[in-house]
C-alpha cells in the first residue's frame, strides 16, 4: 500500500477538479482513494508514504502509436524526401535488425518513457516477443502488435507468428502487456490479407492496430486502384466490426470522419511526424467535433525524433490552433485528456488515465519548481505549454514506482547504453 | 582563463565541422582557440580546466524576441480569441505592473533562459531599466527596447525615457547590454511618431526592433488606412535605412520579401506563439531562399508559454516541414544556425554566435547521457530534434559561467520563485 500525499492532484476526470492540497492512496494495482488532504484516514498497513508537496499529480501518459526499437535509428536520417528516408536509408538497416538489438532498442524505448512520464504505449513492430520481455522488465503497460506486410511473401507466416505471440503475451506481465493485430497499411494489406486478419481477431479476440491515411499519396493510391478512400474501403470490409487503433487518419473526408465516429475507432494522432515527415495535418478539430476518440502518439523515434508526450501534447495543441486559425481550438485540457484517459481508451484500456478509485495506479508527479513552472496561474496549462518531460520527478506504474525522484528503479540505464551503442554502430555499417 | 576539453565540438561555422574530441580555449571575453583536442598547447596560466567528456559544446543559444517580465503571466490566460486575451486579460494586469515587478519577472525570464541554453535576447517591455539591472545581475546578453505605443498619450514621455535609458545602458555591463528603439507595431505607432522614432535613432545611433505584419488583421487595417501592406508601408517611410530588429513577419508578399531581403532587416521567427495566438505560419522557408536574415525568438512567456529555445527550434522545423509539405525543408543545420549565429546577427552582434577565436565566450554544454541522445547517429538532428532544455549542464556567457553542473551561479533561484509567486498573487488579484 502506497500512500501520496502533499502534491496537487489532476483528476483528469473534468477540467474543474483540482485538488491543490491532495492525497492518493494505492492498493497492489488500484488507486483505491483521491481527495484533498486529510479525507480518508489512511490505513496502519501503508507500505511507503511518499511527500509529494510542490509536485503535481496526474495520470501515466499514454502514447498510442510508436515502433520502439527504432529508438536505434533515432537521428540515423533526417531531412530526406520520404520514399529516399524509407527505401535508402530505414529499410536497408531495419533487415539487418535481429532480435536482440529489438530488446535493447525496445529497452532504450521504454527507458525514455519512464524518465519522460509515459507509462502507457502502443507499440508496432517485429520481433515481438523480444519488444514484450523489455516491457515486463521495464515494468511499463503496453499494447503490442505484430506488424505485418500482407503483400511480402512472408505474410503467412506473419499472421502465424502473431497468433503465437498473441497466446503467449496477451495479459502477461500481471495483465500489464496486452496485444493486438499489427496489418501495417491499407496499401501493404490488400483486402484479401485483411479478410484473414480479421478472421484470426474474431478467433482471438483481441483488437487490430494498422496505420491509416497517412499520406496524400496512400488515399490517392487505394482510391486508384479500390475506387474509394481508405477509411472507406477499411468500413466496407468490415474492420471497423472489430477494436480498431487508427495510426494517423491526416487525409480525410467529411464521410469518413463521420465512420471513424459511428463504428467508434481509436485515432493516434502523431503531430510531430505528421509535421516532420510532411505527411500533412490532421484533422483533430474536426474529429473532437464529430465524437471521434482521439488520443496521441509520437510515431518511431526516427522521425520525431524522441518519445516525448509532454511535447507531443503542446504540439498538437499548437498545430491545432493555427490550422484552424483559432486560438481557442484544442485547449489545453482537451491536449491532455488525450495524452492519458482518452488515449488509453485508443488502447482498449478502460481502467486505465485518471486518478479515480478502481482505476490502476499509474500515476506520475510533476515537480512544479521549476523556473518555467512559475508563477502558478494554472497548472493545467503549465502542463501542456511550459513544462518538460524532464519535470517528471516520480512514475508509477501499475501501483509499483518505476522511477523515484529521476532514478530508474526497473532498469540499468548503463547497460541500456553501451547495447544500443555498440549495435547502431553495427546497424550503420560503420564498425 | 577558461579551457574546456573533451567536449565534442559545433563550431556551427559549417555544417561538417564537429570536433568529436574538441577543445575550446577562453580568454577573458573572448574564445581564442577552438580545435580537435590536442591542436593548441594551452598556456600555462589556466585558471580553471572543465573536463566536458560526453557532452555537446555550442554557441548559447539566441531568443531574437520577448517581453521577458511577462513571465508573471505565465498562464494566466490561454486558449482565448486574440482580443479577448488581449483586452480582458492581458492589458488590465499589465496596467498593475510596478519597477519592482519588471525586475523580478525579467529575474524569472533570465533563471530560465539560463537553464534552458539562452545566453543572449532582445526583450521590449516597460521599466526597461529594471529589465537592465536584472539581466546584469544574471550576466547574461540583452538588446533591450522600451516598447513604445505612438497611439498614446505617452508617446512623447516613452520616447525620452527611451533616449534616457540607451544613454544610461547601451554598452553596459562590459557590453553585455545593448539597446535599441521600441516603437511597438505600425499599427500603434502612426507615421509621424515612427519618423519621430528614426529621428532619434540617427541620433542615439541604434537599432530599432519592431512588431510587423503578425496578424492577417495588421495587414487589412494598415492597408485599409495607408493602402500599402505593413513592410511596404515601413520601407516606404525610410525605417530600415536603419539596423532593424522585424518579430513575426507572418504575413508577406512577394514584394515584402523582397523589401526585408534587399534592405538587412533581421526577421525574428515566433513559431510557437503565431501558432498559439493563431497568428498564422511565417513563410520562413521563401525568407531564408530570399536571403533574409532569420532569427528564433519565443515571444513572451504569456503566449508561449515557456522561453525554451530548443523547443522553439524543433517547432520552426517541424512547422515549415509541414507548411510546404516538403520533409527536407528547414533542416537541423539550418535552425540551428537561426538560433545562434543568425539570431546574433538580428540583434546586431557580429562577435557572437559562433565557436570561432575572435568571438565573444557565450558557449553551452549538453550533457549527451541522456537516454532520448542515445544512439549518437548525427548530434546536429539530436539537438534539433530530440534534445530537450534540460540537457544543457553548463552554460558560459561573456567568458564567465553562469550555470555548471545545472546549479545557476548569478542569481539566487529560492528568491525568484518567492518573489515571482507574491507578486503574481497580487496581479492577479488573488491577494
Amino acid at each position: 500500500m502506497i500512500f501520496i500525499r502533499g502534491a496537487a492532484v489532476l483528476t483528469m476526470e473534468s477540467p474543474g477538479v483540482l485538488y491543490e492540497n491532495g492525497e492518493i492512496l494505492i492498493e497492489g494495482q488500484y488507486i483505491t482513494h483521491v481527495g484533498p488532504a486529510g479525507s480518508a484516514s489512511p490505513p496502519n498497513d501503508i507500505d511507503r508514504i511518499i511527500d509529494a508537496r510542490g509536485m503535481l499529480a496526474l495520470p501515466g501518459l499514454v502514447n498510442c502509436h510508436t515502433h520502439g526499437a527504432m529508438t536505434l535509428l533515432r537521428s540515423y536520417a533526417d531531412d530526406l524526401p520520404l520514399q529516399r528516408w524509407l527505401e535508402e536509408k530505414i529499410w536497408p538497416v531495419e533487415e539487418r535488425l535481429d532480435p536482440e538489438d529489438i530488446y535493447w532498442g525496445t529497452m532504450l524505448c521504454c527507458l525514455e518513457m519512464i524518465r519522460s512520464g509515459t507509462t502507457s504505449f502502443a507499440d508496432m513492430y517485429f520481433h515481438m516477443d523480444q519488444a514484450a520481455r523489455a516491457v515486463e522488465k521495464a515494468g511499463l503497460r503496453a499494447s503490442l502488435s505484430r506488424g505485418m506486410i500482407g503483400l511480402s511473401t512472408g505474410a503467412g507466416d506473419a499472421l502465424e507468428e502473431s497468433r503465437h505471440f498473441i497466446g503467449e503475451w496477451h495479459g502477461a506481465a500481471d495483465g500489464r502487456i496486452t496485444t493486438m493485430l499489427g496489418p501495417h497499411a491499407p496499401y501493404t494489406c490488400p483486402p484479401d490479407f485483411l479478410r484473414k486478419v480479421m478472421d484470426m481477431a474474431a478467433e482471438v479476440q483481441v483488437g487490430i492496430h494498422i496505420h491509416l491515411a497517412e499520406t496524400g499519396k496512400e488515399v490517392e493510391d487505394i482510391r486508384r486502384q479500390y475506387g474509394k478512400r481508405p477509411v472507406a474501403l477499411m468500413d466496407e470490409l468490415g474492420l471497423f466490426a472489430f477494436p480498431v487503433l487508427a495510426a494517423h487518419c491526416v487525409h480525410l473526408d467529411e464521410e469518413e470522419i463521420n465512420i471513424l465516429a459511428e463504428k467508434k475507432v481509436g485515432v493516434a494522432h502523431n503531430p510531430e511526424s505528421n509535421m516532420k515527415l510532411a505527411s500533412g495535418i490532421a484533422p483533430v478539430t474536426r474529429l473532437l467535433e464529430a465524437g471521434v476518440l482521439v488520443g496521441l502518439g509520437t510515431d518511431g523515434p526516427a522521425s520525431n525524433n524522441n518519445l516525448d508526450m509532454m511535447e507531443e501534447m503542446r504540439s498538437a495543441a499548437l498545430l491545432q490552433k493555427v490550422a484552424t486559425m483559432d486560438p481557442v481550438a484544442l485547449p489545453a485540457f482537451t491536449a491532455l485528456s488525450m495524452a492519458t484517459v482518452n488515449g488509453a481508451r485508443v488502447l482498449g484500456l478502460h481502467d486505465v488515465g485518471l486518478l479515480k478509485p478502481g482505476y490502476k495506479a499509474d500515476i506520475i508527479l510533476i515537480n512544479l519548481h521549476r523556473p518555467h513552472l512559475y508563477p502558478r496561474h494554472d497548472l493545467v496549462a503549465h502542463l501542456v505549454y511550459a513544462a518538460q518531460s524532464a519535470d517528471v520527478e516520480t512514475v508509477i506504474v501499475d501501483g509499483r514506482v518505476v522511477m523515484e525522484k529521476r532514478q530508474v528503479l526497473t532498469v540499468d540505464e548503463e547497460e541500456v547504453y553501451r547495447q544500443v551503442s555498440r549495435r547502431a554502430e553495427r546497424l550503420a555499417g560503420r564498425k
